[in-house]
């Protein structure tokens, strides 16, 4: 579980590639890391969960659900679909529903992949993505960000060209994007769908497309049979520990993950918070309201204490703290010890920043007072 | 999702073992079910669930973390993983947590298995772990039940005979046995263990232990590098709608699922909740007894009917039909009609048995209504 351990595999018992691993996942959690540092989070503003917290709807249909949880909930996810084609406004037979995105991804790699299929994302992208490429054997290629001060995003053009070249089995784009939080125009989005190989399925993370401005997302009417948009009621929705993410697409392309999915892997309770978390789109605005409050505030904080926050469509602000990585891990790490959790990209240029989610106004409090005392420690 | 259906797959897009997978999963649902033959099932006795329910303590316990949900679960399980260490008597570094015993399959084929590889069952054991060799590429070898009625077990003798000839990279062995209800001695399970490959993790499927005799079960200090003992929270803790399973083995061996898993894939609820119903021993030994209590009536069902119920250390009775499978089929299919929802194993010699799940007594009386009606129509 510790990042970077090395373990002593059994060559007889396990593959070539899972003694190739190592055993780590991609997040350590704040859990873990209060356990490692002896400190008690009094703010958990590190991973992009919504404080405001689920649909009272939700709850208490998860509360309900959670009586009759002697039986299995229903593999098709029949209803689920349904309510969301309806929202959507798409069939039932163009989604597929897993545990979180995250295990989506470990599906689609499984169905797409071939051990030693090249991949293509840009370098510093969603970790998890990265490591499911990593645990089914295929090879990552990346291209860097766009630094361009103070804005920093995907290079979209760089990703196509790279992409026409090597032709992936996957091309991994975020839209808004985790771990910048900046958005590209849906009609880069749809140049990008246009150009790809038709051999190469577009991974479209839109975990933050309910926060995101109109013009990000393209018409859920584009539909190709090499595009998959990935979707999430751990945002916006606020319901990240109950693990509900979702793909949508072409009825062909998403009946693969039928054929190696965990069928009764979406709980019972997850499907039913999810419809009512749907039909509650009164606290979804609300909670909204709310986020874009919040990191308006956050932008503020990062600039009375002299450092640059980019402009951000998801919950979270990236803070440009203007110097190099060792830098900001110094100023990540002073900021963890007085009880507040953030985290930061690991990987340049990504890695002058810190990441900070949105909070309450005493979540927001705590993290600007961490954040003075810690800069002024660091002689800032 | 419909079983056997076939798929216009894209060749360009899908890696060549997708391709050639059905879009199918192992169980349809008895909601699916209801929805495919426009019944209404009374009585829901087909997935070996515990209608008798989980622990009011894990109910409260997952109802208050669903208001809690907005935050990830914490991905190392820790709090879990001492309670399950503490419960067994063993270390928490000897147990991986996953989404359900199914899920921890898949990950186990994939950090064991490279395509091709030899995987070996008896034919017709439980089709979840036959569907992740497949889904993973892998060849799964089998060998016969053991058919000397009434009794119908697994053949140890024959699994390990094979196994020392095709020397597999697993050994799937369940004890309980499903479908068929039976058990063998613990001494068996041992002397498997000792005469099976070293380099043959041996899968030994315990989801029906907190039923079995203590007979049955090797001591949990029986740990070896390629050992690993499935359990779960979905049987006599009646929470298959939660999705919580684990595997106990040796740190090393254990460890390895990190490679893969999905981190964050063990819900926030879901951890609460097995905590919980762990700590409730006096609602366990209640369903224990409920559950034993409703086996025997069920087999008297059996008996009274003509039929022949086996032997049973789970929480369903396989009933003989007497007959060859197409007789155990038009039986399954009338009593679905009649709404009642029970299962039946695909494969011979398996296929002439019904299997029934217990249930509360009045579940029991329509299955034995039902049952009446249907051999009625059945001209017995």
């Amino acid at each position: 579980m510790t990042a970077g351990s090395t373990t002593l595999d059994k060559p007889l018992l396990f593959s070539p590639l899972a003694r190739s691993l190592p055993a780590t996942v991609p997040f350590v959690g704040p859990e873990a890391l209060e356990r490692r540092f002896g400190v008690h989070f009094k703010a958990r503003l590190g991973a992009n969960e919504s404080v405001f917290g689920p649909s009272p709807k939700a709850v208490a249909a998860m509360a309900e659900a959670a009586a009759k949880s002697w039986a299995y909930g229903d593999p098709e996810q029949f209803e689920l679909k349904a309510a969301l084609a309806g929202h959507l406004g798409v069939k039932a037979a163009n989604i597929t529903v897993g545990e979180g995105i995250d295990g989506l991804f470990g599906l689609l790699l499984q169905v797409a992949t071939s051990s030693g299929d090249r991949v293509l994302s840009s370098k510093g992208a969603y970790p998890t993505f990265a490591y499911h490429v990593a645990g089914h054997g295929a090879l990552l290629d990346t291209v860097p960000y766009r630094d361009a001060r103070p804005a920093i995003g995907q290079d979209i053009d760089a990703l196509v060209e790279t992409a026409r070249r090597t032709r992936p089995k996957l091309l991994y784009v975020s839209n808004p994007d985790n771990p910048t939080g900046s958005w590209v125009a849906k009609d880069l989005i749809e140049q990008l769908i246009a150009d790809v190989p038709e051999e190469t399925i577009i991974v479209l993370d839109e975990a933050y497309s309910d926060l995101a401005p109109a013009a990000a997302l393209p018409d859920i009417s584009l539909v190709r049979p090499n595009l998959l948009r990935f979707r999430t009621f751990s945002k916006a929705y606020g319901m990240a520990g109950v693990r509900v993410g979702y793909a949508i697409g072409e009825a062909d392309t998403v009946r693969q993950f039928d054929k190696v999915r965990n069928h009764f892997g979406v709980s019972r309770i997850a499907q039913a918070g999810a419809m009512a978390a749907l039909s509650d789109s009164g606290h979804l605005s609300s909670t909204i309201s709310r986020i874009v409050a919040a990191r308006d505030r956050l932008s503020e904080i990062a600039l009375e204490a002299g450092l640059v926050p980019l402009p951000s469509a998801t919950n979270f602000v990236a803070i440009d703290c203007g110097r190099d990585g060792d830098f900001a891990r110094a100023l990540l790490a002073a900021i963890l010890q007085e009880g507040v959790f953030i985290r930061m990209p690991g990987i340049a240029p990504l890695d002058r920043m810190i990441r900070v989610t949105v909070g309450t106004d005493e979540d927001l409090a705590l993290f600007a007072a961490a954040l003075h005392t810690s800069l002024a420690q660091l002689g800032r």
